[in-house]
C-alpha cells in the first residue's frame, strides 16, 4: 500500500493554503493543528481554591534538570492563578478520557465537583484515570505574546497503563500503532505464513486499513473538510443542538467545531434559531444527502463484486469474533476488578 | 466496548512506575513519552550550510502575535546554528514520513544530499512532502535546563494535505479517528442500519478494533513492554544488527530503541558481538519463542470456534476488498499524477 515517492510529491506540492498568519487566524490555527499533540490538564490550588486548565501546548524541556513547559492563555480565567502559583500539576489524559477533556474545557464553575481527583504532596490536584502526571514547583514564567509560557521543575512523576488521547487536526483521535512493525500481528503472520489464525487477523487487519484509506482519500476527492461532515451530521441528527454541545457530538476540539458552525453559517448551510439552536437550511439538507449518498455509493462499490451468500458468511463470521472478544474482556475484567 | 468508569478507575489506580525524576531519567523519559507528539524537521541556514534537527517539542504559542515554540538540546551538533540564527523554518512530518524522520536524526554528514527540498524566503529549507511549514523569525531565546528554547514569529506558513506522524509512547503511529464520531463509517451504518455495504464495513472496522483492543490487553498482561517485544523478533529475524539500524526495524524512537536494547543486554537476553552486532543469548531467544507461542495461542484462541469453511469465505472475501480497493487507488493516482 505504500505510494511512489514520485507520486507522492507530485500529489503534495499544491499547498492547500498558505500566507501570513497575521492576516488569517483561523488558517494559522488550522496549519497549527496539523502538528499532533496529547491532551493535558493542569491544575493548581489557592487555598481552597482549585483551578484547572486543559492544554495541548505541553512540552518535555530537559532531562538534567527534569524540566517541562506548557503555556496558558492571558484571557483565561485561571491566568491569575497560574501567573502567580509555586506549584502546579500536569496530568496527561488517556484515550478513554475525551470526556474530561470537555469537562475542563467548559464554562462549569466547579469543576472539580463531579470529578475523581485527590491532592498531591504540593496540593495541587491530581487527578484519576491519567497515563501520567507530573507533580512541578513553578521554575520560570516568559513572555510568549497572547500566551505566557510556564516552565516546571518535576519533583515527583507517576506512569500508569492506558493509551494516550491525541488531538490532530481538530480531532480527538487514538494512536495506530504501525501494522508492520515486528511484534504487531500483521508482523507476526508476515513471520508465520503457514498458520491459518495469523492469516485471518493479518487479512482483518489489512482490510480494515485498505478500506480506511480509501474512504479517507473519497472524502478528500469530494473537497469536504472532516469538520463541515461531521457538523452537517450532526446538526441533521440533532436540529435544534446549541453550539455548545455540537463539539462533544462531533468528538472535535471546540474552536475546530466553532469554526466549521461559522463556516456552514456563512454559506447560508445552517442557521442560528431564535432558541439559540442550529438547524440545517435546505441547501444545508441537500448537501449533508448528496455527502451521505456519496459515502452510502462507494460503499455500495466495495462490495458490488461479491457474491451475497459469501458477504453473508462474511457478517456471521466477524460478528462472532466480535462478541466472542469482548465476552472475554468483559470476563477478564470483571476478575481483575473484584 | 466501553468499560464501566469504575472498572476503570480500578485498573488504573496503581502507578507502573513513580518517583523523582532526578534520581532516574530513563523513567522521566518513558513518563514525558505519555504525552504524544507529531514530529517536525527544523532547518536553518547559514549561507551555504544547512542545519536540520528532528524534534518533538514543537508547540504552538500564541495566535496574535503569531508565535510558536520548540526546544534544542544544547548538545546537538547543530546548537550553534540555532542559537545565532536570525530565521528558521519548522516542517510538520506526515504519517509518510517515518524515514525522513529517521534521516534527518541520524548521524549523516550532508543531510540535504539525498532529501527534496528548496530554500524558502528567508533561505532556510523547506521540505517537500510536509504537510504544513512555518517560515519564522527568531523572535526570543530561553534557558531550559539543558535545552534552549526557540520562540519564532511566523512570516509565512503553508498547509497541505495528508495525516500527520505520531510520536507516542515511544512508537511512531498514525492517528485514529474516533470510529463512532458522526460522518465516519460506523456511524453512517448507524444512520442507516438497513443497508447491507454499510453493516459490511461496519463490522470489519468492529472486528479490528475488538481484536487490537484484545491483543493490546493480552500483551499487557504478558508484562511485556512494545519496545522489548519489537526488539526481541528484530533482534532474532537480523541476527548481527548493529544497534543504529534497530530504531528503523523497530518503528520505535532511537533512545526509546537504545533503551530496550540497554534493558535486554543487561538482563543477559542479548549480547553485543565483537563486530558490533547484536545477538540473542539462549534465554533471548527463549523468551522471544515463548512470546510468538503465547500470541499464536491467542490467535487460535479466537478462530476455535469458527467452522474452516466460513473462515475460508472470510479470507476469500477480505482478500478481493483488498485487493480492489488497492486497484482503485492506484488507477485514480496514475492519472492524478500525470
Amino acid at each position: 500500500m505504500m505510494r511512489s515517492s514520485d507520486q507522492q510529491v507530485l500529489r503534495k506540492a499544491t499547498p492547500v493554503e498558505q500566507g501570513n498568519p497575521a492576516d488569517d487566524q483561523r488558517m494559522f490555527r488550522r496549519c497549527l493543528s496539523q502538528y499532533g499533540t496529547g491532551v493535558a490538564i493542569v491544575t493548581t490550588a489557592d487555598g481552597a481554591s482549585r483551578f484547572a486548565v486543559t492544554v495541548n501546548s505541553f512540552s518535555s524541556l530537559s532531562l538534567d534538570p527534569p524540566l517541562l513547559l506548557w503555556s496558558i492563555d492571558r484571557k483565561s480565567r485561571s491566568f491569575d492563578a497560574f501567573s502567580s502559583c509555586e506549584h502546579f500539576a500536569v496530568n496527561i489524559l488517556s484515550s478513554e478520557q475525551i470526556e474530561l477533556s470537555r469537562h475542563f474545557s467548559s464554562k462549569i464553575t466547579d469543576k472539580f465537583a463531579d470529578v475523581d481527583w485527590a491532592p498531591g504532596r504540593f496540593g495541587s490536584p491530581l487527578l484519576s484515570g491519567c497515563i501520567a502526571r507530573f507533580e512541578c514547583s513553578a521554575e520560570a514564567r516568559h513572555d510568549g505574546g497572547d500566551h505566557m509560557i510556564l516552565i516546571g521543575r518535576v519533583q515527583q512523576l507517576e506512569r500508569f497503563e492506558g493509551m494516550p488521547l491525541i488531538f490532530s487536526q481538530g480531532q480527538y483521535s487514538i494512536p495506530l500503532e504501525h501494522p508492520d512493525a515486528p511484534g504487531e500481528p500483521a508482523a507476526i503472520a508476515a513471520e508465520q505464513p503457514n498458520t491459518l489464525a495469523n492469516n485471518v487477523l493479518q487479512m482483518i487487519f489489512n482490510a480494515h486499513h485498505a478500506l480506511s484509506e480509501a474512504f479517507d482519500e473519497h472524502r478528500r476527492a469530494e473537497g469536504v473538510s472532516i469538520a463541515v461532515a461531521r457538523v452537517l451530521a450532526t446538526v441533521h441528527g440533532h436540529p435544534g443542538i446549541k453550539v455548545d454541545a455540537v463539539a462533544g457530538q462531533t468528538y472535535l476540539g471546540q474552536r475546530d467545531a466553532e469554526d466549521a458552525v461559522a463556516e456552514l453559517a456563512q454559506k447560508s448551510l445552517l442557521v442560528h434559531s431564535v432558541d439559540g439552536g442550529l438547524r440545517l437550511t435546505p441547501s444545508g439538507a441537500a448537501l449533508r444527502e448528496s455527502i451521505g449518498e456519496r459515502w452510502l455509493a462507494f460503499q455500495n462499490a466495495q462490495l458490488e463484486s461479491i457474491p451475497p451468500a459469501d458477504i453473508s458468511v462474511l457478517m456471521r463470521t466477524l460478528k462472532r469474533l466480535i462478541e466472542q472478544t469482548t465476552q472475554e474482556r468483559t470476563a477478564t475484567e470483571a476478575v481483575s476488578g473484584e
